[in-house]
């Protein structure tokens, strides 16, 4: 089905998510940049992590699973670590905070680990990871979820559809970065075959028996997510269960609500794990700049198949439209429109770019 | 083709592997560390990684490329980190230094990271994480290669197999661990395809016009293979590529020299990066472990779908080879025979088990 666009620029967007989360009582500061790692994630064109999720968060919210008053602490810290308590708040909230103390941990330790504990769903994994980059760090971000993922083998979902991201700081090129879920689809490319009403490739889920399935409407409640590559998504999904569940103290697998289909009173218990090394006390920050420069012009120069024009460094898709939204706007997918005018009507936001005066 | 099995003590198999280094030069300690690092690897079923690349690293320590009176050295240090110059010795000996290097940051600082530059071929990445985890640490251990994998599109490779893995410590189960590389396959699966002159599945690799082959005789002049889950394996290896390579100073892609196929008096440059985070800074060590423990319980009482006897966890079929290894010896493939038996010649070491008295 084909999709039709709404245009609507960064700026509009966010200020949009921003007044949709004042509303629900989330004060000033983290309104504003709860609806920056949102509104950036569709800039990059991942829609199934951007604005989309802000009607669910706007539920939870309401109904006090996520809570608007939350202050997240940090719980314990040490030389190169801190453990934060997101006290249940929002998790793009948390996730900020976290990062920022991995990164001022690596600031005078050289890396540093900060997990988060009590936090929720926290959008993209890669806005996190970005955040080390701008300060000329390498990032890796991380988070659980309650389960939705399979293994070959079981008829029922073990662990969490677990993202993992980095990012690279560059010199003249933007960051290198990527941002991946365990399985080989994130759970929310199946809810848009739901809504298209197409079936999906047999790689993407088991069904109850644990037999493979095309129908996107099992899910999530009878059929599960498969880890990409087999044992090898599997078992990166199970390293972020420790990094980000276990050694936070957060939990794992079942310990874990689902922010999306569970009553929405109920804190989800999400996890994160945030990592920080911090270039610079390691090598000459020039140096490494030069030498990523070099490494993504040898990628572009690599002789290419025909019918190829250009062979893509991690992230730079993403950055070709960032650049293309900041300069004319975001062409919103008709999903994320549906779920942004339900929003604007629920909580009377004015969006004339909805339609909504 | 059936392989023929040669059993083994993992005694002997190691007293083996150590004389063959000393009578190459390596001082006793060096021999022994690698001998372990190897057979271990065997112990695990990993044959493609572990005593079969014995001979391609005598190859290099007589020819000089790997120097067998190096001694790696701590190049610069931080809180939480060190860069060790492992002075174009073993890999080996590099890579368990820089491990154990991880794990003292991590008991003053609660994580660590230790890079290695001027390393080799370390063998299987797994050995080392598992080192972290012997120390109730969560390891990660990951390094860069001589590029030999593709992406989509390019007619050439880019990159390096570059592996990465992890351990989790338990506390009545042994340590959860995963060890992969970025490909679909290892290249040691390729030469073994070639050994028995089979064809590969089309997923593995591409030609020189960028064209899925299954031809394995074109590896690795005229075929390159293709990273694991499209993006998302190339994206794992360019993270190593920053970590271990360009963090560490010791270069990236074509910097490198390849350690199989190269003029055997060269160095080849390649790096590692390992991690160590120190669990009982960071929680409750008896907690943590048990809650990895009913992680694993839980995994094994999914329910499964028919004909499926028992769930794994990462680490676990590693095990299971390792207990009955230790108990009743290694089965040690043909392909890793033919190449012990050309040491036992060629070094002149007695070896009863290879029909060599």
């Amino acid at each position: 089905m084909e999709q039709t666009a709404t245009k609507v620029s960064v700026t509009e967007l966010e200020d949009f998510c921003h007044a949709a989360l004042r509303k629900c009582g989330v004060e000033e500061a983290g309104a504003r940049l709860s609806a920056n790692v949102l509104v950036t994630t569709d800039a990059f064109g991942v829609f199934t992590h951007g604005t989309k999720l802000l009607r669910g968060y706007v539920r939870r919210l309401q109904a006090g699973g996520i809570r608007a008053d939350a202050v997240p602490r940090v719980e314990r810290e040490g030389p190169a670590w801190a453990i934060l308590d997101g006290q249940s708040g929002l998790g793009m909230v948390t996730s900020v905070l976290a990062m920022n103390k991995a990164i001022e941990k690596a600031k005078t330790a050289g890396v540093g680990y900060a997990g988060a504990r009590n936090s929720c769903h926290f959008g993209a994994a890669g806005y996190y990871a970005l955040m080390a980059a701008r300060a000329d760090m390498i990032g890796l971000a991380m988070a659980n979820d309650y389960p939705s993922m399979a293994v070959l083998g079981a008829r029922k979902a073990v662990l969490g559809t677990n993202p993992f991201a980095y990012a690279v700081p560059a010199g003249r090129e933007p960051p290198i970065f990527l941002d991946i879920a365990s399985s080989t689809v994130a759970g929310g490319k199946v809810r848009i075959a739901q809504m298209h009403r197409e079936t999906v490739p047999d790689t993407w889920m088991v069904d109850t028996n644990g037999v493979p399935t095309t129908n996107p409407f099992l899910y999530p409640h009878a059929a599960f997510l498969l880890p990409f590559a087999g044992h090898k998504g599997y078992g990166l999904a199970m390293m972020i269960e420790h990094l980000a569940g276990i050694l936070t103290g957060t939990g794992a697998m079942y310990d874990l609500v689902n922010w999306v289909d569970h009553d929405p009173s109920l804190a989800t218990h999400h996890g994160g794990a945030f990592l920080a090394f911090n270039v610079a006390a390691i090598t000459s920050l020039d140096a490494f700049k030069d030498r990523v420069d070099q490494l993504i012009r040898d990628i572009h120069e690599t002789p290419k198949a025909d019918g190829v024009d250009r062979l893509y460094v991690p992230g730079e898709m993403e950055w070709d439209r960032h650049r293309r939204a900041v300069a004319q706007g975001i062409d919103l997918p008709e999903d994320v429109v549906a779920s942004l005018r339900e929003l604007a009507e629920l909580l009377d936001i004015a969006a004339p770019w909805l339609g909504k005066g």
